[in-house]
């Protein structure tokens, strides 16, 4: 079973890697971009097991290891 | 209109992050993982515009600057 996992940073919390890659679209003639976030991605493999299962233990590896809840959302789906 | 862009690295391209994170995973009591790999997510604000043109664009920002096609492989989807 394969996760993939979503972890961006919160509404208003302030994003300068974003803001630079912005910068740098403008200066490579994008010029029509309001906005740029960045994040990050995880493909994690999980062997056999439910798919309930699999959802309560990447919550789990979100919230212990791979997001920083403080300031980072996550949202995750499991694929076959 | 809201592009929302994957980069990950090509199948067969070594990635110690994704390594690293496996190894802390596991030794935070996930053991039933088999393989994680680490990416890139961004989420890229377009003004106005059609989608296909949307989708020409994002394509040249990926291949231009944020991804390295060479050991990156991109997929994108936009929304309104």
């Amino acid at each position: 079973m394969k996760a993939k996992i979503f972890v961006t940073l919160k509404k208003g919390v302030l994003d300068p890697q974003g803001k630079t890659i912005q910068k740098a679209l403008g200066s490579l003639g994008f010029k029509n971009i309001d906005d740029v976030r960045a994040g990050k991605y995880f493909e994690v493999n999980i062997k056999n097991g439910a798919k309930k299962k699999a959802e309560a233990e990447v919550k789990k590896m979100c919230e212990r290891l791979l997001a920083n809840t403080v300031i980072e959302d996550y949202t995750f789906k499991i694929e076959k």
